[in-house]
């Protein structure tokens, strides 16, 4: 798919944003679902239909819709999506691939056509009369049962992967609810933000082996506990386990190394948004953190979701960021609205409970500091970023003690326990807890959301002596 | 090659360790070259005569042995190197590549294999006359020119690449005297130490991306600076540009999520050292690092040597480590000696000057804190580690004022500026500048030595308001 001019192009993109776009996927229409038309977010699922592809894996490249998943690669294979500028054989490589990578590193203009493509294929054909040769397709698509059955993959079915090989995982600290809160408990109330923290999107490199998908089980860790009525730490199962409300985004397009990335031109290097579940021991994080930052209180386990929600589809709910008093130093200034409108929930269901209570509702853009910011401060010392690199928001919090992204606010270190329905409190996290993340964008009758991201914890390993 | 017993295998390797075993190699013989046939480091190089390979890169494995390397790949072509359980279309694809990572994960048992073959290929044939099959192959390289030719590539003409394709990059913090050092000088020389030190290797993740291979220039970073005199911080050029002496070793087995290494177990999971120069901006370093550690300070970059030097290698060289007291616990604990002794050297050369100035002389085995129990420490909490992990010392600092790792302590955070030989003073590192670590194990009349690891610095890029 090519346009004659670069409007054309602008054009096609925004149609694929028509809040009245409906798709003739009927689950995709329900105004509740995260998956609409207007989403269309990519990831890496396998089914048992298809257990092996090109490389032996059986993962392949997806997109969500409704209650079903696009499979890219069998779309391609049925002639019915391009991808511009790669031949058929590199555009089958890139799509039978185990992560996005190779996707993601064909470049906005791909991506984005893809995008435009898959909204024409699936919108229900009284939106979509305009083009010929889109309708045809669309009716070639809608009207084959066979060819439905090839290309669309029931979401119940399948099994969703890390749906992205990522080289380098950095967690900023960039919400100014937390780091308030987090400073009045273990510092000075009366100057709980550090004095660096104003100036810079604080950050540090968190570790990219163990970030995992949504589902995999998380154990306890165990680690060095310095209990205050002792001298010498203990070793054992960390008593203090949490979770962090974060959001991550995914470079699409990196930079190289001594070549920073200006806080203006940041936006275009992003390829889109996961939640993300930043797990944390903090009784191991209090003794180990000082002076090198979290370690292994971090290190066990980050999960993210499964879909990457692509900026393209996070347009329209682009909003105004917080004011930033003091103003930012020049390389961290951007003009316009970088914040984005992302209702955020945390949900936590006990072992055997069947409903789970929601501990914490927040939105994305309570954020001081913006992606563009983080991305500008990371690499303007020469830092390098590389497709696929995950940069997480660090724990959003909102401004009212039901709106903390963590159990360490939200009970204030323990001290005032939540409440679960089914009876019962939390100050951390249990045993059998399942901990889960959800996220979405409110639009007029349609939601762009983001699943969820979910994991259950599994007991500590026994500890010998 | 395969062995009747466990113990004619140990036998084979120990004969690779023999200290009377010279090469037909005559360079290799210099009792001051680095790449004695005692060593037989591995490396990843590519030469004009051999401009592409399999994967169009031209970059394969190859050995140091003298002023030469071995070409791995020619050397298997020639049916003069097996790699035991692969298959000849395996072994070609783990040699003609662009990195060790498949070569590492073909394991142990490969790595040494195809050490205990090349040592016998490369040995003076006197000292080789045991065995007839490896006398005739060993004859057969040494008396055929163009074989020779096809199989030795002088060092001179190749060039060295970053050796390992580093999934992740972790950086210790072990030695107590450098650690001792910073704490007097940043915080409270009585108690210099924080509590955590001498419980735990203190480690922090590090970048991955911007490490880069010995000889690459490396651009002065710009970053904020917090002046003293003012309130707000300033933004540009890193005023205390630094080095930190360091080594590095790679795993070459890694650990499933969720399954720590036991610290006894952990040299298996170790292929082999690198020298490594953690680069670091002090100023930017002091004013971004509190809570969460060291970030645009030191992702700039880091530099490695391109040869890895095995454990296997290192053998003869093991020392006892330092006494640790208090015992550590239990997870942290290992019997024997797991200590090397590593000679190590900084050397800086200004602009334009003939000559570098020695300006550190210290060694590898004052290190508190061992490989062994840093690798235990970093996956005790379930943390994952992945072939080609890069584990970092930490600035190997000795007992006196001239064998510390660093210009921060050499000169007092500047207060003591170092002299060089060719006139001028250094606080820090200024453009231009030279800086180049060399590090070997000193054998009876051999060495086994990392050659160097250098990079010169470019001056910042420009700032603009």
């Amino acid at each position: 798919m090519t346009y004659a001019t670069p409007s054309a192009a602008a054009d096609a993109l925004k149609a694929t944003l028509d809040p009245s776009r409906k798709s003739w996927i009927e689950s995709a229409n329900n105004p509740l679902c995260d998956f609409s038309i207007q989403n269309l977010p990519f990831g890496v699922f396998s089914d048992p239909r298809n257990a092996r592809n090109a490389r032996n894996t059986g993962r392949r490249v997806g997109v969500a819709i409704g209650d079903a998943i696009v499979d890219l690669a069998a779309l391609h294979d049925a002639g019915l999506l391009t991808l511009p500028a790669l031949s058929d054989d590199a555009a089958r490589e890139v799509l039978n691939a185990a992560a996005l990578n190779a996707f993601m590193a064909a470049g906005r203009d791909v991506w984005r056509s893809v995008r435009v493509q898959l909204s024409d294929l699936l919108a229900r054909h009284d939106d979509n009369g305009s083009d010929n040769d889109n309708a045809n397709a669309n009716a070639a698509l809608r009207d084959d049962a066979a060819l439905r059955e090839r290309v669309l993959v029931p979401m119940a079915d399948a099994t969703l992967h890390l749906p992205v090989d990522i080289p380098g995982y950095t967690d900023f600290y960039s919400s100014k609810e937390h780091a308030t809160n987090v400073g009045a408990m273990f510092r000075d109330p009366k100057n709980a933000l550090l004095p660096n923290w104003l100036e810079m999107p604080i950050g540090y490199n968190g570790r990219a082996s163990s970030v995992v998908v949504s589902g995999t089980p998380v154990r306890r860790p165990n680690g060095q506990l310095k209990l205050p009525e002792q001298e010498r730490p203990v070793f054992g199962a960390c008593r203090k386990l949490d979770i962090e409300l974060e959001t991550g985004f995914f470079i699409g397009c990196g930079n190289a190394l001594g070549e920073p990335i200006a806080c203006e031109a940041a936006e275009d290097h992003i390829f889109g948004m996961v939640l993300l579940n930043d797990w944390s021991a903090r009784d191991i994080q209090q003794w180990e953190y000082v002076p090198l930052g979290p370690f292994n209180s971090k290190g066990f386990a980050t999960t993210i979701s499964p879909w990457v929600v692509t900026l393209d589809a996070l347009e329209p709910f682009r909003v105004q960021q917080p004011a930033q008093e003091p103003q930012p130093l020049a390389y961290l200034r951007h003009s316009g609205r970088h914040a984005f409108d992302i209702a955020l929930e945390v949900r936590l269901r006990a072992d055997g409970a069947r409903e789970a209570t929601t501990i914490c509702r927040t939105n994305f853009r309570h954020l001081y500091w913006t992606m563009a910011q983080q991305l500008a401060h990371h690499t303007v010392a020469g830092c390098n970023t590389r497709v696929g690199d995950l940069l997480g928001s660090g724990t959003i919090s909102g401004p009212t003690e039901d709106s903390y992204g963590s159990l360490l606010e939200l009970t204030w270190n323990g001290k005032r326990p939540v409440v679960l329905k089914e009876g019962g409190t939390r100050s951390f996290i249990e045993d059998g807890d399942e901990l889960t993340l959800a996220g979405w964008c409110q639009g007029d009758g349609y939601r762009v959301g983001f699943g969820i991201c979910a994991g259950t914890i599994l007991p500590a390993l026994p500890v010998s002596e």
